[in-house]
């Protein structure tokens, strides 16, 4: 068992959508990688649910199947074993109570606590919930981890989690956002609060602004349906984005444990600016793609996709200026975007800080170059500051250079294997660590805030700005920083 | 001729004690180096003074043959044979001045700036100035570099200074320090005050305390004689340690003007919290190094060099606390320890930042290690930063690790030579630009305090205490820090 982490209390795991996309890539994979990590409890199952009828063999062949198309390094043999050992099948259309029958001849809730993983459409959550209590199936202990996207709105979030919160009560809910597992986003708090380097200068008074970009290199290529009735502000700042941003932005929690660190989240969420119809042009922008070049080669713009509706007005890249109206952020503005069919994959916080008070070096700088501090998520996890340092040489008018201090994670931390952002969730939820899921006031909180983005778009009848694939997205979005003075990293 | 950088006033470079071994190991590689960078004006010639009775010929030899021994890199045949053609010899005793006749068939005081060099005891500095004028070869804009040391107390190095100055004015005399001819010790000027990082941050409400490590590998082979005379605090501390000293502590310069910067750094020296009888057990060590092992061979100790006083109290090693009493660093000891027999040659400037007003991960460090800005002045020019990392992986319990952000200045000015720190300060003489010079002022502040903590050790009559050659100094040395509840950087 592993030496440091106290053994996962044995669950059973049912996995609800256990054919679907994100269960054989990511979660099937993940649960493989805690049983050879020898986190998982000896007696715990995995229950794979969904409508087909199957044989455990079956099952057991999709399951392994998966593994081998998805586990990235060399799997191995014994633990692949071990793992199907644990596997079982539960063939039952979702929303009927009696196909759940069948889970009293595996689940054995004396001994095993009962997470339940819904990798299903969120229109369902309740049905399972109910299918699952008419047959007495939760208990006090059993927990439930949801997917996103939880709602489309807040109106529509409030049903899904009206719905679950009939059968579960809220510590028994955890609400999956992947970013939060992801190791350089956990690194965030260590980054900012045992560093004293940033935690006394945190603030106003030496940060200038903020960005966080998430750029996607992928189009929307076989999901147009799901994306076009979200769009990139649904589909990725709601959630990632916004969470990084609470992490980034909140003040010291008193502790670290869950609620100490949510509540410090939900604060950051409360204090956005409002965004509305008053000041909706300055603060955002719309892009969607169209035709261009992606790493040499030509892709279709977001209208021409398979399945598109070619009169569709869903954003594929947002940008934001966001203010935070509290004492530590008055007057420090977060630059968010996010987009598809940019030039590369790529996720990073960078905090600009403020310029020394006064310039030494005015004859040879005009603006000295600011140290900044960046945090890249994807790829090549690291920490990197920028500083300005003399040039060696003889020149009499000293030269400087802005030259970075790097920290990679792959480098430094070369013996430890870079853990999936699933891997960790699965594992705190089964350990019944709720910090790294989202508390339901977040939830509410990111969707009235975004609520207020989305009907302002809407009621400007504007269409989102064309900017081709392969592109930065559209000028607009260079304009909305540029207008302060900065410009975003590059 | 070079780009960036003025081309040097076309000089007449008049060096005293031409055959030594500063002359030979420093001064005319650092010269070659300068006309090979073209930034010596091609009227500049170089005249040699020594007493021997040498023919032109002869000279250029000498100067061939330490160009040869000494240039690093493999010699420029075209650079050399333009060297040479510069060198000019004159053989005269110091003392007289009829031999300085000789210098008006060589000097042009109208067409070249006459810049002498003193590579010669300091007891003949008086002379050497006498005999010029009594030549009328000093001229208003004439300029004297003197090389260390000045003097061997405050009364001493008055003597010095007053003989000079009864020929020169301050603004003509330009005193050697070469560790300020150091590139890392200049970009010390730009870390500060060209990055808000560490601008804003950089006094007693951030930083908890200093240290200054300067290690010599070496010991005293060959020149027991004029070291037991002066010992480590005279040799080593008293100038270079207490000059980055105070380009760490000094407040921001009005620009960077030399007489600018060095109002600072004298304010600084003025600061220091005087060390005497009542306080000399608390604030300082002072070692002397016994035999030992080196590298893996076995090293004699110094009462065992060649030619020793066997009753000799001169001390190889210096270790002190010094308070600064000023605004800025009250509250903030920084240490300082120089020695010579060390594990290893290095020299170090190592910033520790306060801890965080809280620790948020007590339960796992009851202590955190605090970040620390570390500037290695040698070997391997760069800078560093110690910060807290979260160890990527599974555990429960976040574990936190001191990782380094890392600057090598070789790395990452790949294409740029690190010019030797003579080389620097050569140019700046024929330029005319006092700022990397030691003024008067400082010379005096700074013996001031050193001659209070000789007398202190003399009144003690306590002899150095004995550390084995390959260690870090007496363990006294340890205690002296650990009592304040720190340690040497390791």
């Amino acid at each position: 068992m592993g030496i440091t982490t106290p053994e996962a209390k044995a669950c059973d795991f049912v996995l609800f959508g256990t054919k679907g996309d994100l269960a054989r890539r990511k979660l099937l994979p993940s649960l493989y990688q805690l049983d050879k990590a020898e986190l998982l409890n000896d007696e715990t199952k995995v229950i794979g649910v969904a409508k087909d009828d199957f044989t455990q063999e079956a099952f057991q062949e999709l399951v392994n199947k998966a593994l081998h198309e998805f586990v990235k390094e060399e799997l191995c043999a014994k633990t692949v074993s071990r793992f199907l050992a644990r596997c079982h099948y539960i063939g039952t259309n979702f929303t009927e109570s009696e196909g759940y029958q069948e889970f009293h001849d595996i689940l054995e809730p004396e001994k095993r606590v009962m997470v339940s993983y819904f990798a299903t459409p969120p229109a369902i959550f309740g049905d399972i919930c109910r299918c699952l209590n008419e047959q007495n199936l939760i208990h006090h202990d059993s927990r439930v981890v949801l997917e996103k996207p939880i709602g489309y709105d807040l109106a529509s979030s409030k049903v899904i989690n009206d719905n679950v919160s009939e059968f579960f009560n809220e510590n028994q809910i955890y609400r999956i956002d992947h970013y939060l597992g992801k190791e350089t986003v956990q690194n965030l708090i260590a980054l900012r609060f045992a560093n004293s380097l940033f935690a006394s200068k945190w603030d106003n008074r030496t940060i200038d602004h903020v960005q966080i970009t998430v750029a996607e290199e992928v189009g929307i290529e076989g999901r147009w349906g799901y994306f076009d009735k979200a769009g990139q502000m649904r589909d990725m700042i709601q959630n990632h984005l916004l969470q990084v941003l609470t992490l980034v932005a909140m003040d010291p929690p008193v502790n670290l444990d869950s609620d100490s660190i949510r509540d410090e989240k939900v604060k950051v969420l409360k204090s956005l600016r409002p965004i509305n119809s008053d000041n909706i042009y300055e603060n955002t922008v719309r892009g969607q793609y169209s035709t261009g070049f992606l790493q040499g080669r030509s892709v279709p713009g977001y209208l021409e996709e398979e399945g598109a509706n070619t009169q569709s007005n869903a954003e594929t890249f947002v940008a934001l200026r966001i203010d935070i109206d509290n004492w530590r952020w008055a007057g420090v503005p977060f630059y968010l975007r996010s987009g598809k069919r940019m030039p590369s994959k790529s996720s990073e916080i960078v905090v600009y800080f403020k310029n020394p008070p006064h310039n030494l070096y005015r004859s040879s700088y005009r603006n000295l170059p600011p140290n900044k501090l960046t945090i890249r998520l994807q790829p090549h996890e690291g920490v990197e500051i920028q500083m300005m340092n003399k040039v060696p040489g003889l020149e009499q008018k000293q030269r400087l250079q802005t030259t970075k201090l790097d920290l990679s994670f792959s480098d430094t931390f070369k013996n430890e294997r870079i853990a999936d952002a699933y891997e960790r969730l699965l594992l705190e939820a089964m350990l019944g660590n709720q910090a790294l899921f989202v508390r339901r006031d977040e939830v509410e909180q990111a969707w009235t805030w975004v609520d207020g983005i989305i009907q302002a778009w809407e009621e400007s009848g504007e269409k989102p700005k064309p900017y081709p694939a392969g592109s930065w997205g559209p000028v607009a979005s260079v304009a909305l920083i540029a207008k302060d003075g900065r410009s975003w990293d590059e």
